[in-house]
């Protein structure tokens, strides 16, 4: 109900009189003055006026399923949201509810994480009410070897929605950072749940530095408001970024991994630079080349020898 | 308790005193009379003679937990066992003791399952006090591109114990089938969750067909019971698994892939056949010559090319 009554209100921009707010949602007038007293306690402005009304002022910095859904107009990614003002971890929620059933685009938000999770076991910094902690629900009929291509749609469209929002030039490094200046803006973790040829679903997670300050941010890292001077609204960051992703996850049906590469080499900084990949134990060093269909980094080695690797840390040797 | 008191029954073979047991496990004999009585109602053949004591005649047919780990002898499967009279999955409660961190080898097992699960999606059935079904964790380090290796040396594993213990051949069929005679004797399910590019954990469920009649039986399965004649103790034929599945584990390990394959082509009947493998829509035909690394299955088609199956359903021609 107070989503509705917000929906009114948003839709107006004006004064709504009480009486035409409990008509049409057709609750007394003490229930709406009860939902809009919850509203404001939840960090909606609106102020009530004797003869004409309500009016929404501004709504709070937070990622409400309501504001989320509002205008989002995607196909399938965030029509069911899972909200959390704090949580142990997206990921966990989300695999939960892969397991029962979950549909694909299914998505899980908080407004922080307790033990936010990265790559190969690491955590995340998330702090309250300054990232975008997200996790969603993919059905992709591909198999677990060709799951890396979901890392790179993600980054695709991660890099597309911070550009069009914020003008600024979000770059990948492989396998799964999201990078403005070299300093660590944001990252992606893709986990399946497959049998050994089939996949069962996969969550793709993401965590982006939005509105941190400073002293809230780990070394190298940096927040959009850090490199921008100013606060940005996580929920149309967000909502862009779902968009991408979508408009992504169907090219990807549609025409194939060589359409998603080949937007990924647009966007990334690893490709032509001199790496050092880490990788289970033993390191490879040299020229990052390419990028193969399964989402492997190619390295040309100082013998001449070009190496695939596929996981690891990768170190810029400059 | 009762553990402990079937322990000392068991040890004994033999009349133990009411006296001796309490003092040894520190309990009354009011106490020991109903455990005994609780042993009894579970199964347990427990006579008692005034002047001599308690004396162990049999034990029931059950997969109880101090059945398995009596005399199991592993290093790390089966040391932590979840026992249950009936469960939806084994596969679902073993997934789930994955994801809170359960270690390496942790084994769910089940009398009776209400939605066993199959390779893609289907149905296993699982009558009550007449299968094997199990599932167990395994925390490899390896890629998930690599994981059907699980599926084959757990199939070899299987092989084995059934050799052992009923003289009966039983063999393989890709991907993973238990086959005698050509039969279903049971199959194999390997579930990974995982990153893009590392294993988090992998399930592996089996179900066996052990002491099931042809009417509990589905057309073209079978059981050891129908194929010898005589029923077999589930316990000693999944103690007999659990540590070929071990030693398999272990080996793979030590030496690699290589080593698991060589085997496997010992055990299966696919190789050398002319099969039809329906595949993701499509359909390969050809003689299946060989296994490659990953598990995948080379068919050589008809136009003298090999092509490479990694999933699908195999029906051999004739």
């Amino acid at each position: 109900m107070q989503d509705k009554i917000l929906d009114l209100l948003k839709k107006k921009q004006e004064y709504v009189s009480g009486e035409d707010i409990s008509q049409h949602l057709k609750i007394s007038r003490q229930a709406l003055w009860k939902h809009i007293h919850h509203l404001k306690e939840a960090g909606y402005n609106i102020v009530a006026v004797p003869h004409l009304g309500y009016k929404l002022v501004s709504s709070p910095d937070r990622l409400f399923v309501s504001e989320i859904t509002s205008k989002l107009h995607t196909k399938f990614i965030g029509k069911k949201i899972y909200y959390f003002d704090e949580i142990s971890s997206t990921m966990d929620v989300a695999t939960d509810l892969g397991l029962k059933g979950a549909p694909e685009g299914t998505l899980v938000i908080a407004e922080a994480q307790t033990k936010g999770r990265g790559r190969l076991g690491r955590g995340w910094s998330s702090p309250k009410y300054k990232g975008i902690y997200a996790s969603f629900i993919l059905r992709p009929k591909i198999s677990p070897q060709n799951a890396a291509i979901l890392t790179l749609l993600t980054a695709v469209g991660i890099c597309e929605a911070i550009r069009e929002i914020t003008g600024l030039e979000a770059k990948i490094k492989w396998p799964n950072d999201i990078m403005i200046c070299d300093k660590k803006l944001g990252g992606i973790l893709t986990e399946l749940s497959a049998e050994t040829d089939e996949i069962r679903f996969v969550v793709v997670g993401i965590g982006i530095n939005v509105n941190n300050n400073k002293n809230s941010l780990i070394p190298h890292a940096v927040s959009l408001k850090e490199q921008k001077g100013q606060s940005y609204s996580r929920t149309e960051i967000l909502q862009e970024i779902l968009r991408k992703i979508e408009t992504n996850y169907l090219l990807l049906q549609e025409k194939g991994s060589r359409k998603i590469i080949d937007k990924w080499r647009l966007h990334n900084i690893s490709l032509g630079s001199r790496v050092k990949v880490s990788c289970q134990g033993r390191e490879v060093e040299g020229q990052a080349v390419d990028i193969d269909i399964d989402g492997g980094l190619l390295v040309r080695k100082d013998s001449g020898l070009t190496e695939k690797v596929t996981s690891g840390d990768v170190t810029a040797c400059r």
